[in-house]
This record gives structure tokens, C-alpha cells and sequence, in this order.
């Protein structure tokens, strides 16, 4: 990956860092709280967020909007600038990826879940008639801005929906960053979440210097507590950082079925602070509930209940632990709960 | 750039270089020659060539299909390969980038002008709105056949047209690539342009390699003859090969008046055998054709009438220049032209 400027500020950026010849692509929702910066740049493009932003059958009507707005510039002058979520960055950055064959890019999370996950990376996303993230680019970001001002506008309830994220990594990496995440505890504000964002990003970062480009498998240990997560996501249309939550009960539950977790050690992190903000998947679980989770599973990458998947396990705080198992196996582990 | 495996056969790869799971993205015209090779791809589609397939008003629908086709297969697995000339090359290898954030991708070019030019050196291409090339990648195909079945298929004229490109990369590589070039004569048939498309496409990787991401602007060498050659293209609609083949007696006729190229060299180029099949341009200039080409160049990078351009100029075989001019000499010594 290229270098990456990163910055933690108060503000949001000066006409020095985000030049105003930028084009910015930014999130309608903004408009009202940030509206006097936003109009600072003439060139700008307002999206409405989510993932019909980022469906392939809208994007030459984008990109065709977009290519107006800049194309009296040199390619090598060219700055596109995403002020948004999750959706936007992912939008934005594939559009700066293949325009004139890449053009500098910077990003500026508005949502927790983007700060501390999303806009870190590299990887930009567009949707293929529903399915998602089907296209994109691994480009990261020249510049990402971590800007208090704009993450602190969030409603409390995106602070809580951060949970999930700012979890796994902390189980992922272990060490300081766990020991400083688990004395988190509730309620989460954002002063809370702000003060352990750079650690947080830090370990994110670290994952994916080992494997930038998804080759050898490493980066995989991102999607801890995505599996089951994602199927949560689709069915019950739960927000991305509450279904991770869950998610990542039900990895801790089936790592120490698979005997790789001491139940000692799970019922330490539960009793952290932040352990208690894991949320119980056992109302989530009946038997036709299990049935529709395995087949968004299936669905979602092809697969038939024969198929072997990868999933992360963990063995202790810092300790993840790659395997593959089937869907099969899967189901029987939710079966299993849904008894109890 | 990664690794390429270049190769020069008699026929179409069979099975093992070419896995039959792949999915061909292949031109219509050659159904009818290569029926039987094509049909041996249970995953195939089938395009018609031409600016219209790299409109991104037609990308949505051609990726839909395209992602049906291969959905059920994990990335690691899919293999794209390109079976076509220039603007196969171009859409394909674009798919092929980022599909998945990027499968494996292997270009048999069709035509000579692909052969030589287009399917190497990583650029993949669209348009916007009918704007050329606007947005793309850099993703060099993993593999590439050059097939003396299938470029042998041409009709004749497009021999004549390839050669263009050929006297543009041996006039900047110079050595022994412009020694065999120049003894090349008319009839330049398929045979000949084949005995030197080895040495022609490896002085093209020689300049790509100095340049991969036309970052330091050498790369941009590859563009000699290309400024007044694409507008011809674009006024009045010549194959680009003739386009440029113009162009590249106007650049040596301008490097002569600027006191790069002497007259005599200029007159020892001519009188090789392949001099003789420069193109004249006098006939292409009349005082309200001028108007219209540096309309099309000012367009084509949205330049204004003082706007400079980078030209690429000659000093001898094998020894090209980069100067920065103004479109308003460039218009100036075409107007001298046509008043000679």
C-alpha cells in the first residue's frame, strides 16, 4: 500500500489540506450540519448514502454528472474528496480509482463504523444487480481525516452500533488496545469511542499490511463475527455494527465448543466493561430463523451446504485463529444453541 | 508490473494454457473462423467491437450478464480471457480489473494493431458519454497469445493499416528493431508485420517499464504521431492506423523545422522501403480542415488555444523528445505546411 497521511482534528479540514479545487463527494444528511464548509467547495456532488448509491445501474448517470464537473482539469490536478459513510467512501473511492486510470482520493469519515473500519484499506465497492461489493478496486485513501466535529454530530445510537467493530478488532489484536477497549463501558459516547480510535485503526492497519491485496487469505481475520453477521444483517435488516455484535457472540460461543476458547477466558471478557455490550443470539435463533440465516449464507457467496467456509475462531484476546468448516457444521452449532 | 507470460503460437491454446472454466469475452466477427475454438468455452460472451461495447451507458447490462456467467465460481478461480481486437481488450481487461477487486485476465489479440500495440502495456479503458478513455485501469493481462491463425485471418488492409504503429515503435526504439522494420516493402503482408512483432512489442514493454502508471510522463513517448493522429481519427473518421501513420510524417516534418531532425536523415527514412509507405498529409491540409483538427485537439484534453501540449518529437531513429508546445505554433506550422 502506498503511504497514508492519517489525521486526528478537532475541525474540519482548511483549504490547505482539502484544497477547494476538489471535487467533493458528500452525503445529502451533512448538508444541514456542515453546510457552510461543504459550499466552500464549487466543485461538489451529493449523494443519498446506503446501496443504491452504489448499484452498477446507477453509476453511469454518476459518473457521467461527475466527469462534467471535472473534466476541464489535468488528471494529475484532479482530488476527489468523500464526506460520508461507509457507502459514500466505497462509491467514491472506486470512482477516483478508475477515473482518468486513478486520481488522488481522500477521505473523511462521517460514521463511526467508517472511521474506525470502512475508510481503512483500500478496498472501494460497487453492487451487481443486488448482490454486493461484486466490482471494485483496492485504492486506499492519500488522506484520511479523523474529524471530531463531524463524528460527534452522529446520533448516540451510531455510537452504539460502533460497538460490534470496535470489539473485534480489540479481540483481533489484543494487548494495550484490548486492555484500553474492554474498560470501556456503558453508555459508549463518542468521547469514548474517539479516545481509543487511532489504536483501534492502528491494529486495523495491521492486518491488512500482511495481505493489502486479499492473496493470502490473512486479511480474512477482518471478517471475525461477519459470517453469521452478515446472514443477520440480510435477513432481519439489522444495522451492520449491531448484527457484527451478535455476530461475534456466536464466534466466542463456537470457539469454545470447538475447545479453542477456555470457557474461563469468555467469561472474563463478558465481564469486562464492554463484554456486557455484546448482545445474546439466542432470541435470533429458532429453527426456521436458522434455516433462512444459512441460506442468506449460501446466497451470499455461492455456496452449497456442502461448502467449506472460513471462519474465525478465537483462541484467546490477540490469538484469532483462521479454519474452515462447512455449512453443515454451521447449522448443527446453531441447532445446538437454539436447544439450549 | 506483475510478471507476463508472452507468447507467439500457430494455433489457439488448447485446454491447459487456456482452461476451458474461463470465461471468453470474444468478438462477434470471429465466430465464423473460430466456431469450433470458441464453442469449446462453456462460459462465453459474445460482443460486437467498437466504441459503442466501451460506453458506460452499456456497462451495467454487460456486467449483469457477465456476473451471472461466473458467480458460482470463487475469484481465485475465475479466469477472464479477451479474444479480439482493441476495444475487446479494453472492456474485457476492465472487467477483468475489477471484478472481484480483480481476476486473472489473458488477451489473444485479433488484430495487428492489439497485437502490437493495444493488448500490452496494461491499459484498460471507457468511455464517458462519448468522451474517449475517461475512466479505466492499469491491469496488465497475466497472459498473452499472439496466434498466427487468428492474426493470419485478416483481411489485408489491416496489415496496411498496422503500419502505423510499427514504423512509430521502431523510429523510437531505434537498433535493430528500426533495421528490420525499414527493410520491410510493400506488399507489407502478414508475414512480414509477423517476423517483427516479437522485437516491436518488447521495445513497447521497454518504455512501459520506465513508466508503468505514466507517472514521470516517459510513457508519454508512446503517443509520437498520436497528437495530430487522433485528430484525423476524430474529424474524418481514418482507421487509427492510417490516422497515425499521418501523424508521424507531420512529427518528423515538424522535428525537421524545429531543428531536431535533419533533412538528410529525414530523407534516408524516406527512401528505406518502408518510407515509402508514409503517409502524405498535404491533402488533409486545408486552412478550414486546420480549424477543425485544433478544435478536436482542444476538445479531445479540453485545451484552450494557448494551452500547451506535450509533442513528441525526433532527433534520429531511436532518439525521440518531449517538448511542451502551444496549440498556437502547433496551428502555425500546420498552416506552413499547407501553404508549401
Amino acid at each position: 500500500m502506498d503511504s497514508l497521511k492519517l489525521s486526528f482534528i478537532d475541525q474540519l479540514p482548511g483549504p490547505t489540506d482539502c484544497p477547494r479545487s476538489s471535487l467533493l463527494i458528500y452525503d445529502e444528511v451533512l448538508e444541514k450540519k456542515f453546510s457552510r464548509w461543504i459550499k466552500s467547495f464549487p466543485k461538489r456532488y451529493k449523494v443519498r448514502s446506503g446501496e443504491t448509491l452504489k448499484e452498477i445501474e446507477n453509476f453511469p448517470k454518476h459518473l457521467k454528472s461527475i466527469s462534467k464537473l471535472i473534466s476541464d482539469q489535468s488528471p494529475r490536478s484532479i482530488q476527489i474528496i468523500a464526506f460520508g459513510g461507509g457507502s459514500v467512501g466505497d462509491f467514491a473511492g472506486f470512482v477516483a480509482s478508475i477515473y482518468k486510470r486513478g486520481v488522488h482520493f481522500t477521505q473523511i469519515p462521517s460514521t463511526w463504523l467508517s472511521a474506525i473500519d470502512s475508510a481503512h484499506g483500500g478496498k472501494t465497492a460497487l453492487n451487481v444487480g443486488g448482490a454486493k461489493n461484486q466490482v471494485g478496486t483496492f485504492y486506499p485513501a492519500a488522506e484520511i481525516y479523523c474529524v471530531q466535529e463531524v463524528l460527534f454530530s452522529q446520533p448516540q445510537i451510531r455510537a452504539d452500533e460502533a460497538i460490534g467493530e470496535l470489539i473485534k478488532i480489540a479481540l483481533l489484536e489484543g494487548n494495550e488496545l484490548y486492555q484500553k477497549v474492554v474498560k470501556l463501558s456503558e453508555p459508549i459516547d463518542h468521547q469514548k469511542i474517539w479516545s481509543v480510535l487511532g489504536p483501534a485503526i492502528e491494529a486495523k492497519y495491521k492486518v491488512v499490511a500482511q495481505d493489502p491485496y486479499e492473496e493470502t487469505g490473512y486479511r480474512h481475520l477482518l471478517n471475525f463475527g461477519h459470517t453469521l453477521g452478515h446472514a443477520l444483517e440480510a435477513v432481519h435488516k439489522l444495522p451492520h455494527g449491531i448484527a457484527i455484535n451478535i455476530g461475534i457472540q456466536f464466534a466466542l460461543k463456537w470457539s469454545i465448543e470447538k475447545g479453542y476458547l477456555e470457557e474461563s477466558e469468555y467469561q472474563q471478557i463478558l465481564q469486562t466493561p464492554i463484554g456486557s455490550c455484546l448482545i445474546d443470539l439466542e432470541s435470533y435463533l429458532t429453527p426456521t430463523k436458522i434455516k433462512t440465516y444459512l441460506r442468506a449464507m449460501t446466497q451470499d457467496k455461492k455456496k452449497t451446504s456442502t461448502s467449506k467456509l472460513r471462519f474465525i475462531f478465537l483462541k484467546s484476546p490477540g490469538n484469532p485463529l483462521i479454519e474452515e468448516v462447512s455449512l453443515k457444521e454451521l447449522e448443527k452449532f446453531l441447532l445446538k444453541l437454539e436447544r439450549l
